[in-house]
This record gives structure tokens, C-alpha cells and sequence, in this order.
């Protein structure tokens, strides 16, 4: 089975729940969409006729409610952008600080199959930790006083959206 | 011709330059590309064997120096999020405020004719004038002191990235 992704730390968060599997990079266009299952069912759309076996891809965002769901589903270029920095400069001020990072994986095997995990917490009042990747040093997941930044991979799948995700993935495959 | 596009605004910024074009709204996949052409481009390619007659469509977006290009491509995203508010705060305190705005028009006639128009100038320190629409109260053109949210349509269409690509879309077909 192939992760299709671009970014290692995706695929090492996935492989610590699934075991084997492969990292395959190749693009695939990402519609400007609402929400972040439009975007997977139209990747899925371009790819299913171009893998030779089954595969996965996932996309995920930060979704904080103060800035009315911004970064969204647009987080990887915001981040390419503004990064962190930029997003503590929005939330400057700010007491509100709820946030929800949203995954979504969707999974090919002749038929698409969509699992969705979500992370509820709040954006930290300052950069911390330098683990994982994006967001993650600035986001502090409900249940925790820790950011995904402060996390090993194994204590960030515990409660991250992408992990909840991945095992609902692993999930159905043993169901199979 | 048609000018397939959802926002009023910019079809009357248009219909001033072009005379009798219709306004037709058609949904068509806006992708997550590193510039406007690439986004227009594929939807072209998406609309072209749905559309009767000949047709354009138009997608522009505000470039800012000091935030590595953000919004960017995603400039209507950002704006329905945070808003002309959030792009003065991430620009608060910043003496470095150059901005382009960049609007490319794609024209379909049997062949896909791509017409780019371009608008440097600097964001302003507030909100100024209610004209126009999105990040039109806070950008101010090179040659003016005013923002395009204080300049009506035929006026801002002198100075303007959209006003711009339009008159070369103009052009190529008064030469066909």
C-alpha cells in the first residue's frame, strides 16, 4: 500500500500506526475547496487510474474559530507564507482561542473509502517545541499542557487528527 | 461572450471596457496552484466543452512583498476569514508595505488566450473608502493617494491588475 505525500513526517506518523508501508511522491491537484474532503475525493479522482495498487492520500488543516476557520484548508500555504509567526500576530490579543486541527484520509482500493480524525485544543500564546512539523509547535491539543511541538511522533498520534485518522484507516483494513 | 464568474463587481469592472458581455455564474474547481494562470488554466480545461459561445474567466489576487506573496492565490479565502482587519494586523507595525495586485484572464474561443494585467502599489494603514469590494480600502496604486475602495469603477479601471488584463483581452479582439 502507498502513502501518497510529499511530506516525511506525514508518512512517519502513518507508519508507526500501519507498519509497512510506502512513501510515493507524486502530485496530484488540490482544488481550492471548502472543506478537505472535496479536496481528497477530487485527488483521489486524478490518481485511482495512475497507481498500480492501493494508496492512501490525506490533507489536513488548522481550523481556528476566532479567525472564522482560517487557516483552513488553505494551512500548508499559509504556512509557507505567514507561518507561525503570522498566526500568533492574528491571535494577538485574542482571549478566544479555540482551534480544531481536521484530517482526512482517503483510501483506494477500487472504491474510495473516506476516515476523517479531529483534535480539539488551542493556539499557544507563543512558539514552542521544535518537533513535528507546521503548526504543530504552536498548537496545544485539549488533555494536554504540551504543544505537538513538545511531542515525540508516538505521544502526538495519541490525540493528533491525523493518528485518530490513520487508525480508523488501520481499522477498516483489518476489517477486511 | 460570457464572463463566467459569481461576483458582480467584477463583471461591471469589465462590461465598462467590453460593452454588452453577460454575466453567466458556473461553479468550475479553483486549484491550489503557486499562481493564477496555472488556476485558470485548469479551469478552462474544466468549462470549455460546457459552455455554448465564447467565454472568459478571471481570477486575481493581492501579492504582499513583507508576507512572501501571501494572500496570494488564495486572496478570496483570506478574506472571507480574516479579512482586510487580519491583513492590517499581520502588517501592523511594518514599514515595508509594497503590494501587487495580480489579475490573469483566461479567454476561451476554441483556443485558451491568456491575458495578464498587473497594479503595484502599497497597503494602506487603514481601512479607506467603501467602494469596490475585497482588499479594495486597503490598497493604494502607485500614482494615487487614494485606495481603489475610494475610486469609482471608471477610475480604479485606469490604474487596476483587472482593468489592465481586460483592455488586452480588449485588444485581441478588436485585432481578430
Amino acid at each position: 500500500m502507498y502513502f501518497i505525500t510529499g511530506n516525511r513526517h506525514k508518512y512517519e506518523e502513518a507508519k508507526v500506526i500501519l507498519g509497512e508501508i510506502k512513501m510515493l511522491s507524486v502530485a496530484y491537484p488540490e482544488i481550492q475547496a471548502d472543506n478537505l474532503e472535496e479536496v481528497v475525493i477530487y485527488g483521489i479522482d486524478y490518481l485511482k487510474n495512475k497507481i498500480d495498487r492501493n494508496f492512501f492520500i490525506e490533507d489536513s488543516g488548522l481550523f481556528i474559530k476566532s479567525l472564522r476557520g482560517f487557516p483552513g484548508v488553505f494551512s500548508s500555504y499559509v504556512f509557507k507564507t505567514i507561518g507561525n509567526e503570522g498566526i500568533l500576530k492574528l491571535m494577538g490579543g485574542e482571549r478566544h482561542r479555540e482551534a480544531t486541527f481536521i484530517s482526512v484520509v482517503a483510501y483506494y482500493n477500487g472504491k474510495t473509502h473516506i476516515f476523517k480524525g479531529e483534535c480539539k485544543g488551542k493556539i499557544a500564546e507563543k512558539v514552542k517545541g521544535d518537533k513535528g512539523f507546521g503548526y504543530d509547535p504552536i498548537f496545544i491539543p485539549e488533555g494536554s499542557e504540551k504543544t505537538f511541538g513538545e511531542m515525540e511522533t508516538e505521544e502526538k498520534n495519541k490525540y493528533s487528527h491525523r493518528g485518530r485518522a490513520i487508525r480508523k484507516l488501520r481499522k477498516y483494513l483489518e476489517s477486511c
